[in-house]
């Protein structure tokens, strides 16, 4: 596929006129060809008005036609073949496993989202039958199902350049609702993007779908996005990336004439907790454990464990001296972008610079451009109760132990932390009076819950949370990978006593549709 | 039951130091004894402090323990008797018979709520479970429901003084959540307010519930309501008033470190189209139905039908004409506060004063205070596509109709619009063709959508969305009324890998609470 550096709106494809962004081989510094000019407010109103005109089309498609685009999504982006893992390597520095891994995981969501379509089960489905006889007032008919919420703007994440970019979770959560998808790309990995854009071009002209269902826009600062955030046919948000980014779109979104919702995910530090039989019990397959879990990917993964929480003692120690000598092992990674580079660096000097903070040891350092070294830190809890500059993730393979002086400070040092995409308890039989102590605190920290696990890999699969209370992300009541991530596009209506012929066709007499739903409030299969 | 004019904080009776507020006999103008003191930041800081306490016990109570708990409370107001029939309607002018029908909802919504915890419906289960030997990688055992999100914040509203006050439909939504409660008593009503509010107090201490589980504050202005909004401790607000008050509340929730989701249902015109066959064939009917409909409870209701759409001509002018005879003999109501009665007669002048808007006809007039005058006005849809002034909300029984030239016209109207609760198609056969092309419009601007009714009268019920886009509530997402009203208080929590022991019981294996669920996405019921 040759690539042109152009914008997508709907089936075209145009020359913007603002400044040339070109992609940045991280490992060599190198500059990729094409570079993609800059897109402005023209390009967002181009994009908007065709997803507004999309918009009725799309959402009410029949499951299946619906479902049939996600898979055509997933063969389009099949057919790219190598060249894609070619350019996303470039782009990103990850290795060629890594991105075929995550190219598979992209496609297998789409197929998710496809099954999770067809099932029904999101429209939730509520039928309140008339009651023409009751007393003292008669019972309407009353009907409700979810609807699409209208055209969505789609954030491409830096880390995951297929799974939560153009064709990833909150794109495919976001069509599979019904609704128009307008991708402003990562200017870190254009060329991934443009690929992926353009199977999703094809995809649409092979199911004969209006071309508003999709755009993708390039544009570099914040002037593209924010004007796309601004646009009043825009109805909701889809955002990774990190808390300054978020929550100034957050603002955007609340300023407007209509607020709209926005679901950004931003940022997580995932606390590990060393339960004390467990800690004393596995002391050495813990601590090795824990630092693959921390150096996967150059630790650029939104669940990498950057807080580990455990009781002083022998056993702390003895894991602490293991972590050092495995973390010393730990190869030198070549990061996403020089920006989160130079932002990973600049964590590891403030943690250093910080007296109460102590190094306990540090991986390979390398000599390329780029390249992330391991580095695991000590702190004392008192020390971490009072300086809110812990509290801060920094994105990259680094983490920080705390060591606190019992289990009610453990307690104490958790109540204290901000809302968390993940926590973990490292527990054995022993603990259990512990875990209980903490659950219920863990709860209302974080999204998902781990025992004798690490957080890195978040299954894709219907029970999963990818979300938390702020600031992991702007919105605790979702989640933004797993199948449940198509509720944050949808909203509800209710129909009452209109004419067969007027209603959806889920809603209808005799569930032509057989789909799951309550009828007077009873679930029926 | 004497009043005491008291704080009601956990189970504690307190004076504050505030000003004095008394409830005033909106048809006398009498002062109504005790005086209320307002309490402030104290009382909110005393009362979230047990909100808070009392939180990780109330949300893990078992499901029988909260059904019983809101069926109780509902058997403690019935036991009040007609000592709160007596004070609501010298409160708010409404009639016993109001009343008495309002505790009927109020009581029902409760049991409503006590049926929908016991089914469990709302935990969505969702279980993923282990798969060991997967390639390339096994898969983890992932079990998802939902949990409460913490303390909430209710607004108690004016118009509705049983129904949507301190245990009306937000109250009773989050309590079935799981969710501690804090009301802010309306200032209208506020010897209502206590009387419900100790019949709560009563229900705790009989269901042996932790005291923070509710608290009734008292506070005039805005000062209580900002410091509740604020506090860090509450999670979630439900609110029910004007658009001012609605944003203001919107605009502090996302000021706070932690932004928090904000419920507010605010301003609604709620549309009524009359298209040209039902016009034609059914116009005497419709016109006075339309009035009776207008009237009710001098229109104080959200879903009153203050906008009314039609093509000009013969069939609209004989409406008009028998709206008019049916109007003028509407009897002047008593409003429910002074300050509500203000804004509307000044919502009145401000229409009589527009040039482009003709007074078709009023009611009685009456001679007490605060009595609500019917009244019905008429304008071209050229003008009312100029003047954003009238898509403002005048609570009150006040209808504006707009004159198309042709149903083009109306569909162009019927893009501008705001955000509704409803919009309503009043059709015969010869409507579909018209209706089909309004349809798609009206799912994106209402809640819920009738054909051959009025939108007065909400149904509390499985299916029922009392929702809509933005002015008509903070948050589409959701509705107010109904058993869907409690999602808006959970939010999802993944557990992944835990012992059967840590597990919440609805996850446990064999489903033990025989809950409806998901299972590797598949429905059981």
């Amino acid at each position: 596929m040759k690539l042109t550096g152009q914008q997508l709106i709907g089936q075209g494809n145009f020359d913007a006129s603002g400044s040339v962004v070109w992609a940045i081989n991280p490992s060599s510094g190198e500059k990729l060809q094409p570079g993609y000019l800059s897109g402005g407010k023209a390009e967002v109103v181009h994009a908007c008005e065709l997803a507004e005109a999309a918009s009725v089309a799309f959402r009410t498609t029949s499951l299946e036609e619906r479902a049939t685009f996600l898979e055509t999504i997933a063969e389009e982006i099949e057919a790219i073949g190598d060249s894609l893992i070619e350019r996303c390597t470039q782009e990103t520095g990850l290795p060629a496993a890594r991105i075929q891994g995550e190219r598979g995981r992209t496609c297998g969501q789409l197929r998710l989202f496809a099954s999770v379509v067809r099932s029904g089960e999101w429209l939730d489905v509520r039928i309140d039958p008339a009651l023409p006889e009751r007393q003292p007032l008669p019972r309407a008919d009353l009907r409700h199902q979810n609807i699409a919420l209208g055209p969505v703007a789609v954030f491409g994440a830096s880390n995951f350049p297929l799974a939560f970019s153009v064709a990833g979770g909150d794109t495919a959560s976001a069509l599979a609702a019904g609704c128009p998808v307008i991708v402003k790309a990562h200017s870190a990995h254009p060329g991934t993007s443009e690929m992926v854009g353009r199977a999703i071009q094809n995809a649409i002209a092979k199911c004969n779908l209006p071309e508003g269902v999709f755009s993708l826009l390039y544009g570099s600062g914040n002037e593209l996005g924010q004007a796309l955030v601004s646009d009043p046919r825009i109805k909701a948000v889809g955002f990774t990336g990190s808390r300054s980014g978020g929550t100034a779109l957050m603002a955007t979104a609340q300023a407007r004439k209509q607020p709209i919702p926005v679901y950004a995910e931003m940022s997580s530090i995932n606390p590990v907790f060393l339960l004390p039989t467990a800690l004393k019990t596995r002391t050495d397959q813990l601590a090795e454990s824990f630092i693959a879990s921390l150096a996967m990917g150059a630790g650029q993964f939104c669940t990498n464990p950057g807080l580990v929480l455990a009781v002083r003692g022998t056993a702390l120690n003895n894991f602490l001296k293991t972590a050092e000598q495995a973390i010393t092992k730990v190869a030198a990674q070549t990061m996403l972008t020089p920006g989160i580079y130079k932002a990973y660096s600049d964590g590891i000097i403030s943690l250093t610079n910080n007296d109460a903070v102590h190094s306990q040891g540090s991986g390979e350092q390398g000599e390329q451009p780029n390249l992330c070294q391991s580095h695991l830190f000590v702190t004392q809890a008192n020390h971490f109760l009072n300086d809110e500059r812990l509290l801060e993730e920094v994105f990259g393979s680094c983490s920080l132990v705390i060591e606190c002086d019992d289990i009610e400070q453990m307690l104490l040092v958790t109540r204290q932390l901000e809302g968390q995409l993940t926590a973990t308890l490292q527990m054995d039989d022993g603990d259990l009076k512990t875990a209980k102590a903490l659950l219920p605190i863990l709860e209302e920290k974080a999204g998902r819950i781990l025992v004798n696990g690490w957080p890195t890999g978040v299954e894709v699969c219907h029970a999963m949370v990818h979300g938390g209370p702020f600031p992991a992300t702007s919105d605790s009541r979702s989640t933004s990978v797993g199948s449940a991530a198509i509720f944050r596009f949808l909203r509800p209506v209710c129909y009452q006593n209109l004419p067969q012929t007027l209603l959806p066709n889920a809603l209808r007499d005799n569930n032509p549709a057989g789909i799951s739903h309550l009828f007077d409030g009873k679930r029926m299969s």
